[in-house]
C-alpha cells in the first residue's frame, strides 16, 4: 500500500522524501505501481507541485532508471542546448555543428516533433541515410571524433521518462512545470552534460503563454541543473512567429544549411548567436561575450563550422551529396502561394496556426504513432514587419495532397495581419537566467 | 482524444457537460477509456469538485451502466437506508426488519466491510447458510413476499461503481465527497427505492472527521436524490465511540437479534428508532413521529420485527436455529480481558482504534482481497461515562490467534481514557437534514 499513501500524501500537500519519490519512480519502471497510480500521482503533482528536493530526487531517479553516458573521458566542459519547442525552430542543426568546430564536445540527444512544434531528429531524418539511432559506443566515438553527434533518446536512456511521458500524453498532465522540467532534465543529464543552455519559449506559438510561466519553468529547470551540479543557462525567447523563414523538416535543413554559411535569416541566425555565446562561455572556450563573438565568425566565415556538420552526417551515415546540393533533399510534388488580401505591414503572423498548418500537410505529429511527411511544409516569404502590397505572396505551402491543403487553408485563414502603421520592432530574447535567480525562490 | 479533452477541461476547472459525463463514464465500463485516465479524472475531480449537474450526470451514468429493479410492483413507498460506514454498526441488521415488519417495503442493497468499518454482507454471512447474491427474481420474490430482502450489489448492479470504487481505492482517490455520493446513490438508486434515509457518521471512527465535512457529505447526497426525484433525509450521527458493545461479525449479529427483542444497548436502540422514524415518515405510514414511534414499539413487543427478521433469515438460505439460539453462531477459541489501569470515568473509547483491532483480529479486511473470520471481535463491557474500578474488566476480545492478538493489543493500548470528572453526556444525533438544505446549496 506504499504508492496509495505516496499519492494521499502527495494530493494532501505534503512532500515526499527522496527515497519515497525513488522508491515510487522505481517501482513505476519495474511494472509494481500501475499506470493508474503514476496517473493519479501526476495529477496531485499537478495540482499540488513538488518542493525543490522532491524534484531533484525525482529528476535523479528518472535520469538513473537506465543507461547513463560517461563522457569524463572527453575533453573540456561538455555542453548541450534544449529548446522547450517552437515553430521554425531549426537552431539545434546550425548551433550544435558551429560550437563544436570550436572545440566544444556537444553531445546532443534531441527529440521527434509532437502538436504544432517540430523535432530536431525528424528534421535530420530528411537527410537520406542519417542515423539517429546510434548505439552508446558508437555515439562516444563519432563524439570524440568530431565533438558533436546528434541522437534520438534510446530505449535505454532515461527509460522512465518514455513511460511517463507517453502517459502524461493521455492523461492531462503534460503541461505541468515540474514534471515538464525534471523531463527535460533527466534526458539531458543521462547524456552526459556538463552543462546546459535552454531556449526556453515564450508566446502563442510555445507551450508557456506568458513571460511568468516561461520565468517559472527557466527557474525550475536552472534549480535542477545546478542541483545536480551542472552550471545551467536560460535564455528566455518570444515564439510568436515562426523562427526564420522555413517550417517542415527538409526545408528546414535546408536553411539550416545557409545559417552554417552565414545567410540564413536575421531572427534566427541572431538567436543561434546567442546561444552559442552561452555555450562558449559554460565551456570556457571564451572569457566574455565579445571574444566569444569573434571567435564564432571566425567558424561561420573560414566554413570550420560547415564542415564539421558535413563531417557528422557523414560519420551518422547521411548523404552529404545533398548538404552541397540541397535541390536534391527531398521536396513536395506540389506548391501554391498565399497572397495578402490587402497592402500593408505584417503586425502578426501567427506562429501556432502556421504550425497546425505545417502538421495538416503531414510535417508533424498529432499522435506518437503517426508518420510524417518530410518534403512538406510553409516558406514564410515576408517576415513580421515587412510591406505587403495588395496580391503579394507572403507564404508558400509545399504539399503533396490536396485532401491536406484544405485543412491547412483553413489553419492559416487568420494566421496573418497586416496594418497600416508599422508594428514595433519583433522582440526575440527577452530575458537571460541564470543560477542567480535561484535566490527568487520559494 | 475525448478523453483527453474531458480530463484537462477538468482540470482547468471548468464543468462537464452531461452528455459528455456520460460518455466518459461509457467509455470507462466499455474499457474505451482506460483505468489511467479515469485516475487522473478522479484526481482532478478531487480537486476541482463537481457542479451539480455534472454530479447528477454522473450518478446517473453509473446508475444505468447496469441493471437496475424496477419495484414498481411492489406496494407503496419503497424506503432504504444507508450508513456511511462506522464501528459496532448493526443497526441495518435491525432496522431492516423492524421497519419492514410494519408494512414498508425495504430493498437493502448492502456492502462489505473494509478498513476499520464492518460491513452489513459480511455480518449476515456469520449465519450460518445466509446467502447475499441472489438472483434478480428471487430477489423480487423475497420482497415481495416479506417486504425485506437483504443482498450485495451484484455484478450487474451498476458495474461501473464497482471498477471505480476498486481504481480509487488504489489511486488515493476514495475520500472525495462528489465520488463518494455518487458511489452511494447510484448503488441504492439502481436497487428500486423511492426514498432513502441517510446516516452520516461524523467524528474519529468515520470517513468524516468533522460535523462541516458530513454536512458538505449530507447535503451531496440530498442533492443527488432529490435531483433524481428520490426523497432523502440524512441524519448526522457521532462515531467516537463504538455503536452498541458488540464489534465483529457473529457478536454484532448476536447483538441485533437482542435489538429485535427490544434488549439491545441504549445508543444502537436510540440511533434505530431515529432511523426507523424515518423511514415510516418517508413511507407514509405515519403522520407523524410519536405515532411512528408508537408502531415501532408495538412492532418490538408484539415480535413481529423479529419474526420478519427470522422469515426472511430463512427464505435466503439461513439456518433460524442460529436466531433462536445464538450460542450456536460461530465463536471465537479464545477471550482475553482488558483491564483498567485505574479507576475513572470512561471518557474516551475510541472508535478508530477498536475498529482498527477488530480488523487485526480478523474480523475485517485491509484490502478487498482478505477473507475475515467471522467469529472474532471485541465486546465492550462497559460505556462511555460509565465508572470503572481499577482492574475492573472493560473490554472482552474474543480471538483465535495469538499472533493477531498482539497486533489487536496495540492498537487497543492507547483507546481508553478515564478520568475522575464523568464527561457530558456523548452526543449521539447532532442533526437531521432533508431536501430544505439544497437552498443553502453553491
Amino acid at each position: 500500500m506504499r504508492a496509495y499513501e505516496y499519492i494521499l500524501h502527495k494530493r494532501q500537500g505534503g512532500a515526499l522524501t527522496g527515497e519515497e519519490v525513488k522508491s515510487f519512480i522505481r517501482g513505476y519502471v519495474a511494472g509494481e505501481i500501475a499506470d493508474y497510480q503514476m496517473a493519479a500521482m501526476c495529477m496531485a503533482i499537478f495540482f499540488r507541485g513538488m518542493e525543490e528536493g522532491e524534484l531533484l530526487a525525482w529528476t535523479e531517479a528518472m535520469l538513473y532508471s537506465g543507461e547513463t553516458y560517461d563522457l569524463s573521458g572527453l575533453p573540456g566542459v561538455k555542453v548541450d542546448k534544449h529548446s522547450t519547442g517552437g515553430v521554425g525552430d531549426k537552431l539545434s542543426l546550425a548551433l550544435a555543428p558551429w560550437v563544436a568546430s570550436l572545440g566544444v564536445v556537444v553531445p546532443m540527444v534531441s527529440g521527434r516533433g509532437l502538436g504544432h512544434t517540430g523535432g530536431t531528429l525528424d528534421k535530420l531524418e530528411s537527410i537520406e541515410g542519417f542515423c539517429v539511432g546510434l548505439s552508446k559506443q558508437r555515439f562516444m566515438e563519432i563524439l570524440g571524433k568530431h565533438g558533436l553527434c546528434m541522437v534520438g533518446q534510446s530505449e535505454t536512456l532515461a527509460p522512465a521518462d518514455k513511460k511517463l511521458y507517453a502517459l502524461r500524453d493521455v492523461t492531462a498532465t503534460v503541461d505541468c512545470v515540474p514534471l515538464i522540467a525534471s523531463s527535460i532534465m533527466s534526458k539531458k543529464l543521462a547524456e552526459g552534460a556538463d552543462a546546459l543552455v535552454l531556449d526556453v519559449k515564450v508566446g502563442g506559438g510555445a507551450f508557456m503563454k506568458t513571460e511568468a510561466q516561461a520565468r517559472t519553468l527557466a527557474q525550475t529547470l536552472i534549480a535542477i541543473g545546478e542541483g545536480m551540479g551542472k552550471p545551467t543557462v536560460a535564455l528566455l525567447s518570444r515564439m510568436d512567429a515562426p523562427l526564420g523563414r522555413a517550417i517542415g523538416n527538409a526545408l528546414e535543413v535546408e536553411e539550416a544549411l545557409e545559417m552554417l554559411q552565414g545567410r540564413g535569416p536575421a531572427d534566427a541566425m541572431a538567436l543561434t548567436r546567442r546561444l552559442a555565446v552561452e555555450m562558449l562561455l559554460l565551456a570556457g572556450r571564451a572569457p566574455e561575450v565579445a571574444a566569444a563573438e569573434k571567435l564564432l565568425e571566425e567558424a561561420l566565415s573560414s566554413g570550420r563550422a560547415w564542415a564539421c556538420f558535413v563531417d557528422v552526417v557523414r560519420a551518422q551515415g547521411g548523404n552529404v551529396k545533398l548538404l552541397e546540393n540541397p535541390k536534391l533533399l527531398p521536396k513536395a510534388r506540389r506548391r501554391k502561394l498565399l497572397h495578402a488580401p490587402r497592402a500593408g505591414y505584417i503586425c502578426r503572423q501567427e506562429a501556432l496556426a502556421l504550425g497546425q498548418a505545417a502538421v495538416a500537410l503531414g510535417a508533424g505529429r498529432r499522435r506518437v504513432e503517426d508518420t510524417i511527411d518530410v518534403a512538406v511544409g510553409l516558406v514564410v516569404l515576408c517576415k513580421v514587419g515587412e510591406w505587403l502590397e495588395e496580391g503579394q505572396p507572403w507564404l508558400e505551402i509545399h504539399y503533396n495532397e490536396e485532401g491536406r491543403l484544405e485543412e491547412a487553408m483553413r489553419h492559416l485563414a487568420q494566421a496573418l495581419e497586416v496594418r497600416e502603421e508599422p508594428p514595433p520592432p519583433p522582440a526575440l530574447v527577452v530575458g537571460r537566467m541564470d543560477k542567480t535567480c535561484l535566490g527568487l525562490m520559494g
